[in-house]
């Protein structure tokens, strides 16, 4: 289908209500004013109330989604097909793909023209920083990133800053420490960059060799978040109203006693959230390998798994907005 | 969801009739009773009027289904697959987690309470013996097992007993023989233990390296059931009710030249059927590899591939009656 | 389910309108006959039209389709998908059945007779030639080949004339040059034996090593129609309505200074394009790997990917058609 005049992409249906998430991509956390921040976690808001009382609806029967996984990612693909499948849609799911005509040379501009003659908008997971974004050139259909290499992953940070914003009720005013490896981890820099757009304050507690980049630290000064460094938890957990917890990747670490070192200094426990605030939320992306203890899990702060499920709703709304049906 | 003060599962919506299955995990055979297993049938009865008339339902529409399967099963895989969606119901398809999160070193229960925050039922299947109890006791929403490693395989039991029902109209008084790897056959153990709950007489025929288990013998004679053993199916073809055939599975076998003996041995043709009863049911869990030769398949008495159709409609009925709709 | 004793199949409810498609298996373009072909074609307009306007239909609801693919092809995996799911239908996708139950020794039939448990209707992708047809023969349920080794690929045949007929209004009349493989392109041959039933005109356009075979020229010259060959495309290009482009595959080539020759010599360039007529259409089956420069894309006769659309179309037209619902 060919993309109209004023740049916007033709997907289907006229929609039923406007909004300016319709027939885009959803490829970086940049796109996002605080005003579209406020409509997807609405619409979020929305779709969680109707899993809740009715467990799906039919709002995109008819319409298919091609889940296109270059990479295994069990979580994120599963959470997507979930929620297209809650909304009423149909699934064309492609995992496994180096076996497939990608495998044969096929280019993925190509690849992506094939899927857009079949699905009405298409979910992307690729090893390559950018992939997304060349995809969503090529596509007539919206594309939405489930993350590419170690560039974004969009729809990650989406919920977890839709994860601090259900449990603590706002997000101006927040103090949030992030922890762990925040110079790989593409997790953080996405949900920092979120919270960029907040009246927020920011802690980062990381090693020395797991510091957060340079830029991303400007990106918050420029826009006047105070942003605070440390390596200890235990400098900042009395403090915190959101503790960000991220894996610790060990294939990262030339020195392996380096790493035996940091991993479990970096362990959550019991005895650690016994400092923190009564009212704070604790996260992580999962998998997990040990940064938080299993005692921890039946912590009403522990909202790791609360945020598996606002994985779902996100991604829900997500799928009904760029299909003009939010 | 929270699991309910009364030890039962939330399972979303309301029930629209209560029944003993409402909520509950399906891990092992030993957990039904004669009335839950006359329930079970009974709804499979309805199961298969239903798909014999118009096709499917929409019974469980709004339901998604999370089949995990940490080793290939098309045959089983696919029997749940087509039962959810006969059901009205959806599907995330989770096949070679080998490659997912899992092997990035998550522990079952963190992949099992992700899951549920997308699904509202899941279906495993793992190689490990008691991986889907496990999975259950940190699961809120029903867990059903598709087999694990050499443990159970509770919906084949299920499926095998409801295929005896089918093709003789009756349980009770009847003579069943099982034929081949009884030592390590998962089915034959769970079929035993099913009809150990009736008023069966039962023949085991095979040789003496595979014989079943001293275990489950006792268990027959302690529930006042007949037990015979042979290494002859020509000693017992004349006077069974069902003739239960399993493979028997080369690996086992340090000398090879004994397998190759008794590989032949037990192969079932068209000339020992001619000395079974005119009634009678042959059976098989398959896939087979010539423990049934091909000329039998158009006996009417060969009740293999029904038995597979089984298998749909007793995974029908176990989907909607945990999740309250049956 | 039993066959019929007229030889139809018998495909779970009655049809509501009877056609020669209801209950047939599709396994080779040899089978069809013009009438087919026109009502086919017909159907895949419908089909169009119904996509257009509304996305899906509720044609196959409650219909279940096993999608069995012995090899990887995301392309046609993805089409048939879809198909199903835009006519209301359920899928069980089975890829990667080198794992299963298949490679543990079981025969394609006994494989296929469970599917038919399950399912309503089974596509086959498998690598040998004629699986298909033996497939076929074991299933009372109707079998779709998705392309068996070098042999078959008739939905293939079937979206690329139905691409010929959509382009240019007609296929009587018409010049249809083939380009690249001829000596092992499937689809070249698929198409030359569907184009022999209408009144065209043949040329081939191949280097010595990749000629037509001669049983397919035989067949063209006995049906009456003009075959020319050559094995410059600038020979041609002028005067046809069709170019049909297949990809030349480098591991037919024992000598690789050979391939590089002509691999370059068959890439379709916007300054061959110059010479082509204003309304004649370009068509690849896709994958490609050079044979058509990016820069043609955007050239309105560019076919190839409005092809792969029509793959759906004609998919979900034969899909319909064989279950009695088109």
């Amino acid at each position: 289908m060919p993309i109209r005049e004023d740049g916007q992409k033709v997907v289907g249906l006229a929609p039923s209500r406007q909004s300016s998430f319709y027939g885009r991509d959803i490829v970086s956390v940049r796109q996002f004013s605080r005003e579209d921040l406020a409509y997807i976690m609405g619409v979020a808001d929305e779709m969680r109330s109707i899993v809740k009382r009715v467990g799906a609806t039919d709002l995109l029967k008819g319409y298919v989604l091609a889940n296109l996984f270059y990479e295994p990612s069990t979580r994120t693909s599963s959470s997507f097909i979930a929620a297209m499948q809650r909304l009423g849609g149909a699934v064309i799911p492609i995992h496994g793909v180096q076996y497939s005509s990608v495998s044969k040379g096929e280019s993925l501009p190509d690849t992506i023209r094939t899927l857009e003659c079949y699905a009405d908008v298409i979910v992307l997971r690729h090893p390559e920083v950018g992939a997304s974004e060349v995809a969503a050139r090529y596509c007539s259909k919206p594309v939405i990133s489930a993350g590419d290499g170690i560039g974004e992953h969009p729809t990650q940070g989406l919920l977890d800053l839709y994860t601090i914003y259900t449990e603590l009720g706002t997000i101006d005013g927040l103090h949030v420490a992030m922890v762990g490896d925040l110079r790989n981890g593409r997790t953080v820099h996405s949900l920092a960059r979120l919270l960029r757009l907040y009246d927020t304050r920011l802690s980062f507690v990381a090693p020395d060799l797991l510091r957060l980049p340079e830029e991303i630290k400007e990106e918050l000064l420029a826009a006047g978040r105070p942003v605070a460094e440390t390596d200890r938890v235990e400098d900042i957990i009395a403090n915190v109203d959101v503790l960000y917890v991220t894996r610790v990747q060990k294939e990262r670490f030339a020195d392996l006693r380096l790493y035996e070192a940091v991993k479990d200094y970096y362990e959550i426990t019991p005895e650690l959230m016994a400092q923190a605030r009564e009212k704070m939320a604790l996260m992580h992306p999962l998998p997990r390998v040990g940064e938080i203890h299993y005692d921890v899990d039946d912590d009403p702060r522990a909202a790791y798994f609360r945020q598996m499920e606002n994985g779902m709703y996100i991604r829900m709304a997500l799928l009904a907005a760029v299909l003009g049906k939010a």
